[in-house]
């Protein structure tokens, strides 16, 4: 019986009994009193209902949100924001900068440990305090070093330790990927039964993160989920910024609309001029964007056949054209997919918007300091000082 | 310290000490002496190394991969073959017999239960011996109950009770899932080290086994690795027999490459006559199945992009037409898709062949039964005999 156990059963926030905890896990309450007390020596389970008035025992316990912090972190093209979060994910303190990310991972990265070490000041918490930084990073990242790799719109970033520089102010693991793996982390917070999700930024890039069996599916190599380099019939020998033709990228991604539009004598240079033209009811945006729902909808209804989710959520810019953009994708996806695959599908724009970053990277950040890996290393440590 | 975790250390048959095993897990070696003590009274483990001889006791331990036997049940169209394996997945007997599976689920799960038993006795083993059933099955199945959902060729077997009617004759947990999630597991057998294995079957119809991060994707409903009713460019109008138009199914099946062959004038009636007519090195068969192979790779394309898979596996009758089917989707493959995913990825045709069945069912029963769960659940059930 782990420490790790123990703590699994009480992570729910409900306080319980150490007869309680015997029971459920079929060992001898002696064992269960020295695992709640290891955990209460690590601050991570603390006594529950109310201060006892004869001395008494405390006789409940539940876990300590509060005991420990961790940081996401949500590094943008041209801004930077933070959170500090509790284990529950209540946000204690956040900080946001306009930063581009061009300018370097020492200028960013820098920004990062400064708001961290100052909001923990302002906030009365010490640097032992902080359990874990979770980081996204909009760009390629290897998942195992968090290092970026070849990333295109982060100059001097390739290949650089960003673990060893956070660490370096921060003495924490640090945990970095992509910002659509972890943007799809944070919506996966809005469904919190779902083991199945898919999420898809539609932007000046299309790209999708994937949790599957109620994890985060990078693959092989870490490329899973380029939605935007798929091939869609409407594209045919459109030429993507990729070098290849045909993909979903050159008809549906933000810049695609914008030059459609551009080309129909239409103002619009952005993604953001696109959405907003939509809102103003402009009739030739309205059906673009549709359109561009239709292409989305082909590959989508290729991944419901594929990976069979239960929930498919749809962020990025372009979901700002909302239910014009959608009506295009469910469109395809119900008339193409397996209907056992889309019976119970549930296809949404993002209800997480622009905090699905800080709220994925912090879910990271509480996944991995209070996984039971982490937590038996922290009761060894205990032990050893002890 | 469980019992479940010396026994994962030992897993790879490799012997050794307790004091070895002691320093791996940084547990005092009298806990490791009383797990190993545990696991021999399971019979997983057995003292290595040969018999000392001076009545010292034994100091060297190794998974006892004979002390259980599982068996691995292939259920097909017109026949049902099984192995009884032992915990290494070696296999000790084999029998299988033409039988439609159209004749109901008593004909075949009796002559399975039936035959079980007889292989038990000739090996001069006991029922209790017997630690799992896996079995696969050719429709879609119902993973967390094991009853066929709708199967499209096997009248009588919606919805029956798989498990129960095989745990009738024989007492112990049964497994149960499609034949191409249990080929994929068979295929994974021989990439050990490969964590991301799709296998994708050509046959009457086709379909796909999903492994990702070493575990099989079933999906939200069970119906991920759908990859026969995607809609390929080719296929345009063409019906399918899922009632929708433009179906991978509809063009690149056994039965659509016989009747494209037929219309040329050609002698076709099935896959198998389509697969003889290339093998014979007929120019119209070689031009039809590299065209289904492009067609093939037009949805295993995307499935590269989506998946980021290591490995690629084809298998199926048609498989039977080998380089000119893989050359096909090769072509595709590493044009549309992702540089990235393409770099390391390996498409391969099946080696294992006609035992990938028996031979996932085989590595899921053994999942199963060496499971941490159930190897605590084994030891429990010994101290309350005890």
């Amino acid at each position: 019986m782990h420490a790790s156990e123990v703590f699994a059963l009480l992570r729910d926030g409900h306080p319980r009994t150490r007869a309680e905890l015997a029971a459920s896990t079929g060992v001898a309450r002696s064992t269960v009193a020295a695992r709640i007390d290891q955990l209460m020596r690590l601050g991570l389970v603390a006594p529950s209902g109310g201060t006892s008035t004869g001395g008494r025992p405390p006789s409940l316990f539940a876990m300590n949100p509060e005991a420990r912090l961790v940081t996401g972190v949500d590094v943008g093209a041209t801004h930077v924001a933070l959170v500090l979060a509790d284990l529950s994910g209540r946000v204690h303190a956040e900080s946001a900068t306009a930063l581009d990310v061009a300018e370097g991972p020492e200028a960013v990265l820098s920004w990062v440990t400064t708001t961290v070490t100052r909001c923990l000041g302002e906030l009365g918490r010490q640097r032992g305090d902080l359990a874990a930084v979770g980081m996204g990073l909009p760009g390629p990242v290897e998942h195992a070093t968090g290092r970026p790799i070849n990333p295109p719109i982060m100059p001097g970033w390739d290949r650089y330790d960003v673990p060893r520089r956070v660490q370096k102010d921060l003495d924490v693991p640090v945990l970095v990927d992509n910002d659509v793996n972890i943007m799809a982390l944070g919506e996966q917070s809005a469904f919190p039964a779902t083991r199945d999700l898919v999420f898809v930024k539609v932007a000046t890039g299309i790209g999708a993160g994937i949790i599957s069996g109620g994890k985060l599916q990078r693959g092989a190599q870490g490329t899973a989920g380029d939605v935007g380099h798929v091939r869609v019939a409407r594209a045919g020998d459109v030429t993507c910024r990729c070098g290849n033709t045909g993909c979903l990228e050159a008809v549906a991604s933000g810049p695609a609309l914008a030059r459609t539009l551009r080309e129909a004598g239409l103002p619009a240079e952005t993604g953001e001029d696109v959405v907003d033209l939509t809102r103003a009811g402009d009739l030739t945006a309205l059906r673009v964007v549709r359109q561009a729902g239709r292409d989305l909808g082909e590959v989508l209804a290729t991944l419901v056949n594929l990976i069979n989710p239960a929930v498919v959520v749809i962020g990025g810019r372009l979901a700002g054209a909302g239910e014009h953009l959608l009506a295009g994708i469910r469109e395809v996806v119900y008339q193409r997919s397996l209907p056992l695959a889309t019976e119970h599908l549930r296809l949404r724009a993002s209800s997480v918007g622009d905090q699905a970053a800080v709220k994925g990277a912090v879910a990271l950040a509480i996944g991995h300091a209070l996984s039971p890996e982490q937590i038996e290393l922290d009761v060894q440590r205990l032990d050893a000082s002890s």
